[in-house]
């Protein structure tokens, strides 16, 4: 493959406001995680929060990605809008590139930040083998449809 | 984390009819890549088609997940069904964990497979960055929904 020009437009309100928007109204993404066995990447969809300056997830213990975030702690998230109609690539998108941490502290803080963006998780989130996570983010990909691309910083991304 | 009893249930008729309508009807993804600055997993949306016991991507040499897939073919897609109301981790979804393989031959019979899963991409499809990658399938997990979980085979899920 041959050397590409940057397809990454430069940074603006516009963008920071849409990834923003985005992480504030997510309520699942796509995780990619490294699978233990192959070495090779693994996607599944996860529920998330964002509160605060951080992504929050509620995970089993039972669940793949959950064995592979103990063991090699890098993530991606996928995070796109409602569903909507018409062609999904035109549709705004995020990557963010994350570091996962496993909550040790601080439970009832979390869990009332979850119920507020989960309520049906009431049946749950008090289970033995769940488990809050945080996504500390390293560096974000905004796509805002064809031909629209960003970096993003976690202070764009943040604010 | 302490040892887990599997999640996963036999694999039955009705498990693999779900699987291969969430394949059929697919016409985006979540891909997972390696990121080869990193060494960490990416996730991106792209358009999908599946066909003949194949699942086919367009890609453009300008996204990050081509020069990903170029360097480390492991990849992992994401499917799910189309846009539902309601708690979208009770919706079905498809994990298949793939080989990548940039298609050399064939273009026109490719072409055709893609503008007929994607007619809008006749604007895009001969532009000269933009190459087919098959994803040669080697494992699946399919999630019913809370508690339905399922390990599956290429043959499961193309039968």
């Amino acid at each position: 493959m041959r050397p590409v020009p940057s397809p990454f437009r430069p940074v603006d309100d516009a963008a920071r406001t849409l990834a923003r928007a985005l992480l504030d109204g997510a309520r699942t993404a796509a995780l990619g995680v490294i699978d233990p066995e192959s070495g090779g990447p693994m996607v599944t969809r996860i529920a998330v929060a964002s509160s605060q300056g951080r992504v929050l997830a509620l995970i089993s213990d039972l669940a793949a990605h959950s064995r592979a975030l103990a063991s090699d702690p890098r993530a991606s998230l996928l995070i796109a809008g409602p569903p909507a109609k018409g062609d999904p690539l035109t549709h705004p998108r995020l990557t963010l590139q994350c570091r996962a941490r496993f909550e040790q502290d601080g439970r009832d803080s979390l869990r009332g930040t979850w119920l507020n963006a989960h309520p049906k998780a009431a049946i749950y989130v008090d289970f033995n083998d769940f488990r809050f996570v945080s996504f500390d983010i390293l560096q974000g990909y905004l796509n805002g449809g064809f031909g629209k691309a960003y970096v993003m910083t976690r202070d764009d991304v943040f604010g």
